[in-house]
């Protein structure tokens, strides 16, 4: 069978993305002047209990620089479900009491696949496949269950465990004259080749962790970079608001820097 | 009769809507403080009073991921006046008093006709009959009256009892290029007609309520997608957003998502 | 005297507008934990107090349905320092430490004058009186006055009675490209009139108070509407939406919406 | 010597400006549920303290109509040293501890010096001296020291005592295509020419002062409006609403009218 | 070897830049009735407390002109673990709890090396050294270290002991039309140059600090400005605004003023 001449601009624009961990970032400022009020045991005892549900590689702590909040929560999850029991532990814990929410950013990890879509969209159309029909769905369902699997180990991180954290949400820009959603797929993924190029320079300093946050919150992305030295995220963020994606597309909303706190009872002056 | 030949540019603009069941959406912080203070005997019966408020297939509590509030209560009711009779009995309710408001959304079932427009507004120009006469108004009254009947289930639904709801609201692009509100009748029709295809793609996934507050609140519309899946969510918006009406006309309000709670005793520690 | 031939983009391109009375929004929330702890009697004495400062077709109260108060009070005056008395009055009762104000609104009702105008300034110039002189300012002056007569019902109307109320404050577009205040008085009068004739359509179902504010409040007009049935709010602006004057030069702000409070005692539990 | 021929494009592109008095404007919402709960005695007493803070021309105090406060206290100092003292002043008086903070504007009574700026730099470069050498700068000095003693009483103004005040600040615009700062002095020259005559033909019903804050606080410039009558505010900035410089480049922020308030005692309900 | 010649798009974007200090700016309202109700003794024992903490010349406190806080402090450190040791501290100390924090601003001061840069990059493009490559880095790294030791004055700087502060926080603006990062990197040369030669004008009235906070706030810049005269921070900011890279690029934020404060005990009536 002779291959369909492929017409690019027919095919989906949508690029294929594959998800892992239910995310939930939560900022909260301590009520410390009622906190101060509680006595040194019940202040141990309530430390303890909140402890209990950060163990493990999947929740984290952070104090956080500034005034946007006192403590930063991240917890990686199965799925929302699990996500809504920690919220609720911690809501309800004795500790809970004494803290104010400030901010939170809902996502799960996400990884973009524009390479693999390109090469299954026109595979497909080569085939005379048509987008959306059940053999379409099929094929395009295999393919991403295979990529979830090969990706595995990206799609459900530990949190990385270094010194610094940096969270910040993003969108990409729908302005009236620039708009990321109205470039074609071939331009889109050339111009996040460029960006991944920068990433990878600094693999080595800093990991970073992407997660899609569209329907769940108010902005597109939220990125977490992790570094055992925080000028790096300067660096490396700034190196990337000159590639065209950033430059051109990026919008960028608040960002939180903070540091680990691998036990929280000192940082509650237990 | 010769039918008249028809100048679109001189129909009216307006697409006709029908409508259905006025909407409520309520956020609320619960004043945990204040709350855990009460005791579990009363707790458990202000729990109960306002159980009963929310029975029936008309209102609906989650419990909300992240610091956006703690709950969101759905309301369908008949009118606004029955909107505002539920309002106020849950302020009266014991358990008002521990619930502070952080966002809410006022709207009403909305279904727009683009392409019954479409055929009406031609239909009487091809008959001569002059837009907002008499005899106009009286067959569009008709027309509204048999769509009303027509889409009673889609404009009366029963809130779908699924485990995940994403509420946002929504507006279309006024800006000083590009304007949903000038562009042509014909070419709103033609991208709502491509952007209607993608939703029915997800029809099995997740259920989709849209609501009209144009006169009732900031936005223009809001939106309710309820799934088992909250991943549907994130796939559903981020492929329409590539279609031409989301892409370059779509501006996004903040986004709740939550867990449905089928009743308030154990959310609320009683 | 030959008529001197006019040239139109001389003239001032200020439309001429009258306005009668002094109008303040107040959106309250009630702080009903403590209020729920005043004793009966007592609630009763403070809502009596307060009642009788709204009584009158000069005050009226509303309850608004979502979170964006509970209570909106609306005063039309004589003049701005009767408004500042009732709001003083109002801060002063026994009520007015259960009241926590989270909007207002200033204005004055204000008629917009654009034919009269058109008339005035071309008259004006055929008889060759220069703008700004003793003899033009005299001449805008009484017909000014003549104005302010025929329209003193428009002008000093009572608040209607109706059992819905919407309101919102509004702009009008100042963008780089497209300017409302640089647009010629004779593309501005066509677009209002334009605009005018969709309201005359809605005038059997909708009463509509247009207030100025330009130097009194953060939005240049602010715009009441008030009806039985709260669905012609929404076909009403809709509709309005797709006019010139409104697709490309209106910004709104918060849209409020109430009821109709003929008595606070049923509204605060009395 | 013959004048060098002047090139425009060459001279600086800042008008010079001459600052007199220093400015704050305090706004403030009482904690009245804690202020009716202190003794009349005690009341009497507190508000005289501040009444004493408030003598002289040099400070004033309005009660603000609408919910953005409930006093305004305005005060013109020799410096922002003898503004700090006032403001701690009254943070620390017995009445301040019921006093919270709602807004605030620091500036300083600015001149803006179009037309002699333009005299002055033209003639320095007719005399060959080359701008912001030392005999340039020598000679800016002497004119600005000139322009300060011929302007001191609209410099060092006391603050008019008129009913009604009107403050609200304001940014040039820096679009993307209508730049204020990238226009040519000549230009900015004759838009602000324009705008003077409009505030000159409502010199006797509006006294105007202009404050410059670049560098002092989130706006360019504060203007404050006096007059006995508030419809001089709305119809003086409509009028100037369609000259140029305000239709294409005025950014507004947020209104504050208020009513003078000759002694605190009776406002504070003592 | 000769030279290859050189294709200035081909250099890599982005400016090279040495870091210095890490800086925290925070903004505090104090809980003056709480503290008012602390007996004069232990007042005095925690404003030396905190006196403690800010001795030296890498703290100083600021009492803020205006609503936005009652109190400034500002830390130059040597990292950002430091800042969160002195930021716990205050927090943490007995007057912690009478402060309400209301801002901050996290950042590292910032020396851009626009002209260091267009060598570098130039010199070892005419060696044939691919950017990036180890021999490039290594190069670069080199360049990095000799600034960082011939600037370490102005990078590891006192904090100035002026009267006044003037802080703000800065973005290039990225437009659709108009946008810093995608100018090449001879026109941002160019056009920073100009903004520059400005700033030394002005060197002996006003200290100027530039802190970058790409990657660590909301911001991208942060600037201190130090000077015995505030009217000098309006002299500066003003002529600065008609210069090209501020006109069109620049974008600021919430601007701080502050008077000195060597000493709490006073500022907080002690």
């Amino acid at each position: 069978m002779n291959p369909v001449k492929v017409d690019e601009s027919a095919l989906p624009p949508v690029p294929l993305t594959v998800e892992g961990a239910s995310v939930l970032h939560q900022m909260f400022r301590v009520r410390w002047p009622a906190w101060k009020r509680v006595t040194p045991e019940l202040r141990a005892e309530l430390a303890a209990e909140l402890q209990v549900l950060m163990d493990g590689k999947q929740s984290a702590a952070f104090s956080i620089l500034g005034h946007k909040g006192d403590l930063m929560l991240v917890h990686f999850r199965k799925d929302f479900e699990q996500l809504g029991q920690v919220q609720t532990r911690i809501l309800k814990s004795g500790l809970g009491e004494y803290l104010e929410p400030t901010a939170s950013y809902l996502s799960m990890v996400e990884l973009g696949l524009y390479e693999s879509t390109a090469k299954a969209y026109t595979n497909l159309a080569e085939k005379g496949i048509t987008p959306f029909s059940p053999e379409w769905n099929q094929s395009i369902a295999e393919t991403l269950e295979r990529q979830k699997q090969a990706m595995a180990p990206r799609l459900w991180p530990d949190i990385p465990d270094k010194k610094y954290i940096c969270f910040y949400p993003m969108d990409r820009k729908r302005g009236e004259a620039r708009n990321w959603y109205s470039e074609t797929m071939a331009e889109r993924q050339r111009m996040m080749h460029e960006h991944g190029m920068i990433g990878r320079r600094y693999a080595d300093d800093v990991r970073q962790i992407i997660t899609g946050s569209i329907g769940f919150d108010d902005w597109e992305w939220g990125v977490d970079l992790f570094a055992e030295d925080p000028l790096v995220f300067k660096k490396l963020i700034y190196e990337m608001r000159f590639d065209e994606v950033s430059a051109v597309y990026a919008l960028f909303g608040t960002f939180y820097v903070g540091v680990r706190l691998h036990e929280f009872s000192s940082f509650l002056g237990v």
